[in-house]
This record gives structure tokens, sequence and C-alpha cells, in this order.
């Protein structure tokens, strides 16, 4: 089978050869005519699929009824207690939310995703059974890589260390954790947890850290030593980091060299409300960024889509990029920056590789971030997996 | 005319009458079957027409190949450099795109424009008189008021004093001010002069105000104490008013209540990489604050479709809003409040008014933010102006 005439970025317009699911040839489009299964793409841009580094299948209440959000306050904590209410008012399980969140992003040229999934003790390991059935479900179609979450927190949350370690023992892939001091109030405690979980089955860990300023700031660095410490290279990510966006300026430094030195990946959806990683600075000390969608219209935000083409505009848009090389930086973080820190082998246009990519009209990358259109084609293995912005599977 | 079942929020599902291109009733929904050329909305939620408080319709390049940008910093300063570059190597004339960018805000529903035009030494009134003509071509259907802006300052661009009162007396609406510290450097010579033309033609005033910190809380306060004297009550406009999210807290509240008492009002666009104004605490204040797009797709950024459904959702996410409430009161924002300063005669969802509606598929205002779908039909003084997601005038 060959796709012809495929815009690939940085490279021209190329024909793509594929051959029992794999890319066999990536090359200059011959002109030749198209025969039986060869599809023209007349132009259209071809890109990677996307990989979507943080989403939370279990939480969106995709499909049902409008939930009006209900915190009663603007702090982590506030949301947290609205969620455990919203939680337990609900009468269609995760699976069937989650699955149609996991269409919507295949939809939209996602064929990645880390998830992370909500343990603690009004749930124990309720939603990690949903998701892991959700894995089931699509496997094949979407990596789905799940991380156990303590969203009630570790200590406040007793019983949620015992949790964590249970939940991979029955196939989450990484330990996640959250806020050790502003949830917590004791950062070592926490971090002992997560960190022993790690070690303890050797998966890497992936922290929510919302706490701003110098607290938000010594708690990355002391994740930072601690993965050192472990020799977890590569396998640690600190989502959000807003502490990055509105600490002192040189402890700000300080903490993004550290994250360098100590290969700690960062996770940035791009917030609405609060303050953005320096992406310049980061990228300036070889911190790998990576974007995910996080909530998607669930018990903490109306908002989200699961577009990762639109993920990658708001973390350009909030990171005041505005060049054509920014954009496509964004992009990166939106597809293999993502790839990158989740390991996922075989990605990209390569020989070899899963012969995986997303159709666009657009005329360059810089013009599908800034108009988002409409997926014309996703296809995975070679099989089209989702046309004109609908799933097929 | 008849609209029937029409879902018109914080009211429920109405029939709509229309004759002579107005409103004549909105009632609760009868069921009674439609007949010849009524429309049946079958529960679509029908809204009144956007307005876009904040465009600029002579810079766009919307229709041009993609043009990078080309700015060499991150400075007000330098994105005037390299669009005084981008000008002067156009080959299409403004009308042209900014034209094409009338009917695609049409199609996204907005049928109501405050436009800044740029006027300077280099300019002259080239471009105001390109966009009087993009006025009259879509007169009857667009509102389009223009604000004379001298987009390379004042005093540092000799002449330009005399061009804003020329371009006044050739039909600009308002006058415009930037920066008067930021750019000009002397924000009593500055504001002199746009007060001068405002009080001389009994016009009124949209400042661009991007400078931070305290010296924007200062001018802010010099353009409302300036605003109160000249009785100019509701007329001024500070155009981002950055200051407002970055300065000390006390002299934030100090201003926005000043602001409050001298009817000066905010329009935001919900901006990427500077700080948002604190709508809840103008909110508290009365002050007027109303939304626009800003760029689109020109020298200063790459982002904006035109799109103030989207834009309601930018302004929403930017400021944390996640009730149903707060994003509803974005919405205002892009509705409602636009027309208020604006001062648009016969506005929204009463009897004698202009028959002008907007219909998305959506089950609900909140949801309408949150999923920004395609509008299915744009509809002015009873004619349908544009159908699923395109212009037909």
């Amino acid at each position: 089978m060959r796709i012809a005439n495929a815009l690939v970025h940085d490279v021209g317009l190329c024909d793509i050869d594929i051959a029992a699911g794999l890319f066999t040839a990536v090359r200059p489009a011959s002109g030749a005519p198209v025969t039986g299964d060869d599809l023209d793409l007349g132009g259209a841009l071809a890109l990677p699929p996307m990989v979507d580094g943080h989403i939370h299948l279990d939480k969106t209440l995709l499909g049902l009824p409008w939930v009006p959000n209900q915190a009663t306050g603007d702090r982590v904590i506030d949301r947290i207690e609205a969620e455990r209410r919203v939680r337990a008012a609900r009468t269609v399980p995760e699976v069937e939310t989650g699955s149609a969140l996991v269409r919507q992003v295949v939809a939209n040229g996602t064929l990645h995703l880390r998830t992370h999934v909500d343990i603690d003790n009004q749930l124990g390991l309720r939603n990690l059974h949903q998701v892991l059935e959700i894995r089931e479900r699509f496997r094949g179609l979407v990596t789905i890589q799940v991380v156990a979450f303590p969203q009630s927190g570790i200590l406040r949350s007793p019983g949620t260390a015992e949790l964590l370690d249970a939940a991979i023992a029955e196939g989450a892939d990484l330990v996640g954790g959250l806020d050790p001091v502003g949830i917590d109030g004791d950062m070592d405690a926490h971090l002992n947890v997560v960190f022993a979980v790690a070690a303890r089955h050797g998966v890497g860990v992936d922290i929510h850290l919302h706490d701003g300023g110098e607290s938000g700031l010594v708690q990355m660095r002391a994740i930072a030593e601690r993965s050192r410490a472990l020799g977890l290279h590569g396998q640690v990510t600190i989502s959000h980091g807003f502490a990055l966006g509105s600490g002192p300026i040189d402890q700000v430094q300080r903490t993004c060299a550290l994250l360098g030195e100590s290969l700690v990946n960062i996770m940035t959806h791009g917030p609405g409300g609060a303050t953005m990683p320096p992406l310049r600075l980061l990228a300036e000390h070889n911190v790998h960024v990576f974007s995910g969608s996080d909530n998607i219209r669930d018990a903490w935000s109306p908002f989200g889509n699961g577009d990762m083409l639109e993920r990658a505009m708001l973390v350009a848009y909030r990171a005041n990029f505005r060049h054509d090389d920014e954009l496509a930086s964004a992009f990166k973080m939106a597809t293999v920056n993502g790839a990158h820190v989740l390991a996922l082998p075989h990605y990209n246009f390569h020989s070899g590789h899963s012969a995986d990519l997303v159709v666009v009209d657009a005329p360059s990358l810089a013009e599908a971030i800034v108009t988002r259109p409409r997926r014309k084609l996703v296809i995975k293995a070679g099989r089209v997996v989702a046309r004109d912005g609908v799933f097929i599977g």
C-alpha cells in the first residue's frame, strides 16, 4: 500500500510505503498514479499520531448529561472534595465514559495515552479496574499507560500507600503523587511512600505538583534528588510544576538545572488559571517537556476535548509562542516528546515502525496548529481508524 | 415568520415571531406545527449575535499564504517594527483581507465589531480608507465601529496627532491610544492629544494599554481621571489593561474602584502570554468588561479565528472560570457587555429589536462555550446570512 503525496513537516511531499502494518519507505513523491488500495493525499499534511501524556480517563463525565462544576472554592482541596461528591452520585460506570473519551481522542488523532487513575480510601482500586478494562478494549489500537494516582493524598487518606502497591501489582505502570506539602503537609513522608513503591516494583513516577512559589520549587528539587539517588533516569515526571512559573527567578533557574541534570521530565497542559513553566529555560537545560489534556469535562473542569492539536495551540498561546519554530516545538510536546517520555517503541515515520499517521488539510504544520482542522484520516498500522473526525475503530 | 422550538438561555424553549426583520414576540414554545417559511430549531440553542469588541481588520493576513511571525524580540516595540516591514511587503489590499475576515466572523456568529485601524506616519490614513470601504461593503449586515489607533505612538511618530484629528473627520468613530509611557515615554503629552481629539469631536476613547505593574496602573488612573473630568461617562475603554493582573494588590483595588466610579470599561481578549485582569474584582466595582479577538493571523500573532464563542472559552479558561454562572458571564463579555459599550441599539431578544440570532447545536449555554460547535445558522434581520459555518451574506 502506498500513501501518495503526503506533506511531511521538514521533509516535503512524500510517498509513504506500507506493508504488513509497518512503514517500509518514506521517499520523495514520485508523481506515479495511485492504484488499488493506495491513498492519494493530494498534498495534505501527514503528522505522527499525537501523544496525550496526561489524561484522566476515569474522571471524565463525557457522554453524560451536563454536570455543573460543584467546587465551593478555588483550592485543589475544594476540588478534591467536590469530586468525591460527584463520584458518589455517578450511575454510569467509568469504563463507559472513559471509552467514549478514548474514541474521541482517537478521532482527534491521538493513539498514545498516559492516564492517571484515582486511588484513595473511598475508591480503593475500583477506578483502576475500570481503566484496565478500557485498556483491554482498545488494545492494539491505543497505548494506555496507567499511573496509580493518590488523588486524595497519601497521608490524609489512610490505606492509600498499600493501595498504590496493590495497584502496581494489578497492572498500573507507574506510581503517582500529589502535592506532598500542599495536600499531605509532609514532603518527606509523602515522597518516601512514592519512591519506595517505585523502587520496590521498578516502575517510573509521575507526580502532580500544583504547589506554587518556593515550596513548589523545594519539592521539585527533592523529587529530582530522589530520582537521581534511585537511578530513575528519565523515568520521573513532574506534572504541572506551576511553581516554575511563579517562584523567585534564581531558584527557578537552579531548579531547572537540577531537573535537567536528573533527567526529570515536565508535563504541562498549558494551564488557564495557573502559571506556565518557562519553556525556553527548560529547553536550555535539556528538560523534556511534554503535554497532555489533563481534565476533560469532569468534576475538576468543564473544559477539554481530547484534541492534542488544540492542546498544542493552548500551550503555544500560554507560552507566548508566535514564531513557526516555536509552534513546531509546541507540537513536539504533543508528539515526539511525549513518545520519548512514554518510551514508545517504533514511533514516527521511520521504516520498520508501525504505520501510524494523522492527516489534516493544512499547508504547513504552523497552520495546522493555528487552525486545528478536523482530522481527515487517522491511520493505525496502515488501517483507517477515524475519518473526518469520526471514530471507526 | 416563526422560529419554533428555540432554546433561549435562562428562559427555556421558545417560539420567536419575526415580522419585517424585527422580533415581534418571544414566547413559550406552543408546539404548533411549523408552516411555510417557519423554521423549527428542534430545541437547538438560540443565542444573541456576538460582539467582537476589539479586532484589527486592517492587520489580518487572512486568506494570504502563511506569513511567519518576524518579530525579533518579545516587546511591543519589536512587534511594531516587524509589522512595519510586513506592511511594506504587502501586495493584497487590506480591503480584501479585511473583508475575508468579516465574512469569517459572520460565519462564526458575530454581527457587531469594534475595529482599531492603524494610523501612523508610514500609513497616513491609508488603512482608514480601506476599513471605511469594508464598512460600506457590509453596511446593513455588520456594525463596524472604527477606532483611529496610533499604532506607532503619537510622539514618536510625528504628524500622528494631526492624522488622528483627520481620521475622526473622515469617519472614524473613536480615538485610540497606545501605552503612553511604554511607547511614547510621556503619559501626559500622549493623553493630552488623545483626550483633546475626543473633546474636539465629541467621540469616545479606546486606549491599548499593555504596560504592566505600577506604571500601567498609574496610567489607568490618569485615564479614568481625564475621562471623569471630560464627562465621558461610559465612553472610555482601556483595552488589555494587563497591569490589573500584575500590579501590587492594594493599587489594583484602588484602580478598579476608580475605573468603576469613572465608568471606564475594560476590554480583555484572554491573553495567552500576559496577565489577565481580575474579572471578579472588576465585577465587584461594576466595571463593564467586554471581550474581542484582538490580532487574527497577522504580523502580531499567528493565532485567532474571529470565533467569539471560542474567545468566551479562552477568557473563561484564563480567568479560571469553571462554574456555569462564570461561563455565562464570559459569554456576556462576548455579547451583551460589548453591546452596552458599543451602545448598540435594538440588541438581544426583545420585541421591536432587529431579529438577529445565532443557532448552535448545544443543550445549554455552558456546553456551547465548552464545545464551540459550528454555527448552524446566523440570522440577521430575519434573514439567514450563514449556514453550517459558511457565509452566505
